[in-house]
């Protein structure tokens, strides 16, 4: 008889997203005449950039005819893409990494699970709380995680980092040993930033301990300050311990586009085995590649034209960014994020429970929101707004809030 | 200190498609003006269909403005494709597969992979014996695969069903008990189909052993014989014990555009667990989708101009494996498949070592095949042909061989 994976049935009920998506379809149900303003999921709502959908033309011309049709590509992305990426998001900013080390994938959702196949069972992992529910539950799947506890929100092998306004949102060094360490700057869900010189301690750390940094920075074409580091790999030392996650969701409003890429520096080995190998091999057995189409599309992200329409889409959403943040903060509300971040990150009112705060502001005012306590136990207490919308609808979302406090 | 999956060093030599690009390559840089023609890897040359490339416009299209952008899509595959596939692949031959058991992803080879996610790690895998090699590998990378013995190369936990001309290509019922089972009809690497009566006796074994079946039916567009199943569910029984997948990728040339999908039906259960649910929970949390514009590709798939120009190219690949099988029997290799499967499976001559026959073929005459034994150990003594290639080349290939035979 075939045994299932047990430790599937150890997941609390359902993703956050689908426990939200529940409660405004019930809300709109009951309510169908009322307007909802959407700030919840960390979804885009600009259309992909001219420059991508000229190039996405361009290439799905090629794959209708005989001399520029595309099959089988290679496994790791396209030599123009992984260039492209390596020039301009890395060697740009003085960063030497190379194409080789680059891997183009479906998405940092996806890499960001998948890269748990090439570890070890055993090892312990660390991760922020609140945290991107991704990160824990690919591991408690894989059964790093140990047991769920309902009442405390843990699960028992976890090593978690707490990140709450006490310390700036910043995670502390775990006493314990931890051997997988999950970083995520810009953060989601707190829109938080680390300094270089943050970062340096846990690349020192990392290192001393032949840890790995599993180091996601989806949002880092939201950075504004010039100090900030965009990239893992900006810190030394860095080469030898971190796996870097990006993806042209968040940037390029690729949600529904589908490509992203995670590098694995050729220095990173444990147990005197290759990481770059190990994930090579995954990629090369286990996926077949992105779209050519969409890889072309990627492409033109990096052309002038195409770094000019990205700015224009990230200015917006961070002016949205602003919209909320002043908003909130003039309502009284307590405030971070929302400077490098498409995230706003708020205290609910006087201690309110973050689901009770969520369910006031889309049964008084019609604003979906996500409730802090849904990203983990230290997230209680908090109410995370998102960027992504029109901004027309970002002040009249902000106006509703303020109309309740 | 981070421990790697050591799963991972276990696997022996690369992948068997890289292998052949070394030693192509090697050739070619040696022999700059020798013209290849490449039947060895199995991906198709023909451009997409219009139906499929004019709907890929208009989504592109669609995706440029604010009205017809779409960001995160259902991790299953929107709604009109899931819908389509059910109709037009299903409910068509009389099978009832509904929406809801229908799972696209990016590709067959992704999803006969993480499947194992959702089993646990001591069930006994039986797989064909040659075999398509992302089955075995994928296990052993998981750690169910057990130890790999170089000489006979098999793995210790692994149980082996040969398929050899003297069983008509056809997988006997395993003595041992076996827990998942990975079935593929039309084959490859033989290019052998299942009558509905031999997959009976595997659905009737499955369900009585609480066993599962994973049924790979990427190939079925290429079958021609009214009496040979498409699909596993068109056999009784099959719906308590089968997971099934397809590609668009042999059928409509996706090999480049990557869109797939796997059937896990609502009465699958194992330990009192739905399996619909379990990867359900895997894909919604390590999956994002595929991209928009693919699936809109994928549906005009069942348009009627897209069933019609599908069919073209159909019949053209089937048209060379008639080229090869014909040419190579009349030269007096002993071949099969090739009827209802773009691959032709024929015996060296002689009973050559199959790396022997795939080089001999390579230096003297310039024709790229896939050795049998690459496929496992009962691969040895066969080579396989594929016929995604030119016509015109695919017969100056056949005549090339011919002339050394």
């Amino acid at each position: 008889m075939v045994a299932i994976n047990q430790n599937y049935l150890k997941l609390p009920g359902s993703y956050l997203f689908s426990e939200i998506a529940r409660r405004v379809a019930a809300f709109s149900e009951a309510n169908p005449e009322k307007n909802l303003i959407r700030l919840g999921i960390g979804d885009v709502t600009r259309p992909l950039p001219a420059a991508v959908t000229a190039a996405m033309h361009k290439a799905v011309d090629e794959m209708a005819s005989m001399e520029g049709f595309h099959g089988y590509g290679p496994e790791q992305g396209y030599e123009f893409l992984r260039s492209a990426i390596s020039q301009n998001d890395y060697q740009a900013r003085g960063v030497n990494i190379q194409p080789d080390e680059i891997f183009v994938s479906d998405g940092a959702k996806s890499d960001c699970g998948n890269i748990g196949d090439i570890f070890g069972l055993d090892n312990i992992v660390a991760v922020c709380d609140p945290v991107y529910t991704v990160y824990v539950d690919t591991n408690a799947m894989a059964g790093r995680a140990g047991d769920y506890d309902a009442e405390s929100g843990r699960w028992s092998k976890l090593v978690y980092m707490p990140c709450v306004q006490e310390n700036g949102f910043t995670p502390a060094i775990p006493k314990e040993k931890v051997d997988i360490i999950y970083l995520c700057f810009p953060n989601n869900p707190t829109g938080a930033v680390a300094t270089k010189a943050q970062l340096k301690a846990w690349v020192d750390y990392a290192n001393a301990q032949d840890a790995v940094i599993l180091y996601d920075s989806a949002y880092e074409a939201f950075i504004t300050g010039p100090e900030i580091p965009h990239s893992i790999f900006e810190i030394a030392g860095a080469r030898t311990c971190a796996i870097e996650f990006r993806s042209f969701s968040k940037t390029a409003g690729f949600t529904g586009t589908r490509c992203a890429y995670t590098v694995v520096p050729k220095q990173l080995s444990r147990g005197g085995t290759s990481l770059n190998s190990l994930w090579n091999r995954r990629q090369t057995t286990k996926f077949n590649g992105v779209p050519y189409v969409v890889q072309r599309g990627a492409e033109a992200v990096y052309t002038p034209e195409g770094k000019r329409q990205v700015r224009e889409n990230v200015a917006y959403y961070l002016n949205n960014a602003k919209v909320i943040r002043d908003g909130l903060q003039a309502a009284g509300l307590n405030v971070s994020g929302g400077t490098d971040s498409p995230y706003v990150w708020a205290r609910t009112p006087d201690g309110m429970p973050s689901w009770d705060f969520f369910d006031r502001l889309l049964n008084q005012v019609q604003v979906v929101t996500t409730p802090g306590a849904g990203f983990g136990p230290s997230g209680e207490g908090y109410i995370r707004f998102t960027a992504f919308g029109d901004a027309a609808a970002t002040k009249e979302a902000v106006e509703r809030v303020k109309s309740i406090l």
